[in-house]
């Protein structure tokens, strides 16, 4: 089977596609999950979001813009402050720079759409592995179209455990995440080195980078379900 | 002073910029000149190569798509059948799949640029920390908009040269590339290992791959040069 890894988002996709955005919408969408959420709804632009609400019950909206909180939402994009909350019977609709458009392209193409981080890598890969039958994509969601050291180092743990559950033919972004997982250091140096890490340590936010970096800490893995009554502009995954 | 890696073109660069196609655009650029080219005109589309022709004495035409040469041009892309002819006082006209159209790219907001790849490694590295005051930034050409191991191995190669030269603050691009340099194995396993040093091989074209993985075995650098008297829709690139 194949092992293919974009180091960004480019389409055409086997059957199942495994998104990352570790720092942080991946990361967030499994501690909202992990909190008793019963759905998330990964909109296409922050407006859909926004018209979302008063629409249904039970909505909550999270994201952000340049790692800030968007104005109008009710949180960011912070599994620790995921963490502290209690989302039981809530649907939370997600917007994000980079993660959420990542899986609207996986989505365009992918059969089964699953959303990894560090916090879930074990469970993903395991979930992955199980539903393939044409071969798994990773996609790294990138920042702003520049691929991001903290998803290929992702992307490289989850092909590690994908390589300890079967044979798989790797392309080159597959080899390259391998080798930046090996040589990148543990989880925790590799995503507070990163571009992206550094940028939210100064915005206050390097709780959220220590909390994305904690490996297979869970074993929820956000699964795409399809459906006609998902919202027009956006993908509701639910935990799996 | 600040170094970049760009594992796919971005654009929006400093004031030096490295164009790596080492698969083979840049090695096969190098080629040409290290066998008296007196110029490189790399055009933006093959149709401007082909209308060039007859316009100026001394022309030739080279290039490749998927691999093989394009028809109507008297060369492909090729460092082994460049290295067995004399090109002295010719100017070579070029359009490949990926490199020349990241060169345009280069060109479109960068000062200096410069054509490099492992046969020229160490002669390009050294040009671009003379010339740079701003910063350097090394451009992967990638294959078909994916990002190519080839190219993030030599880019790495570049960035080890550059740290040898003095201090750099790197970003996750060179942070990658450094990574895959030092755990991707010596350049003739790192450039044959690659999806598309395997593509050529099947093509019979690994005489190439094996000249591409030269570590610095010409000081020629290919080097952009402006001016009024460049056809439109190229540039000019001349040994420097």
């Amino acid at each position: 089977m194949k092992l293919r890894v974009d180091l960004l988002p480019h389409g055409n996709y086997p059957d199942v596609v495994l998104v990352i955005d570790a720092l942080r919408a991946t990361t967030t969408a499994v501690a909202y999950l992990e909190r008793g959420a019963q759905a998330l709804l990964l909109t296409s632009t922050p407006e859909v979001a926004l018209a979302l609400r008063g629409t249904r019950e039970n909505l909550l909206l999270a994201g952000e813009r340049g790692g800030l909180p968007i104005p109008g939402f009710d949180f960011g994009n912070s599994p620790a402050e995921a963490g502290t909350q209690n989302f039981a019977g809530k649907t939370v609709v997600m917007n994000t720079t980079n993660g959420t458009g990542a899986a609207h392209v996986a989505a365009q193409s992918g059969k089964h759409v699953l959303l990894a981080a560090l916090t879930n890598a074990h469970a993903a890969a395991r979930r992955a592995r199980a539903l393939a039958s044409e071969g798994i994509a990773i996609v790294c969601a990138g920042t702003d179209g520049r691929v991001g050291l903290e998803d290929v180092y992702t992307a490289g743990v989850l092909a590690e455990y994908l390589l300890a559950m079967g044979d798989f033919t790797l392309d080159d972004g597959a080899r390259i995440a391998l080798t930046v997982r090996r040589g990148g250091g543990d989880p925790a140096e590799a995503l507070s080195g990163s571009d992206h890490g550094l940028h939210l340590a100064t915005l206050g936010l390097a709780e959220d980078v220590q909390l994305a970096a904690g490996l297979s800490t869970s074993t929820v893995v956000p699964t795409l379900e399809r459906g006609e009554d998902v919202p027009e502009g956006t993908l509701r995954f639910v935990a799996g």
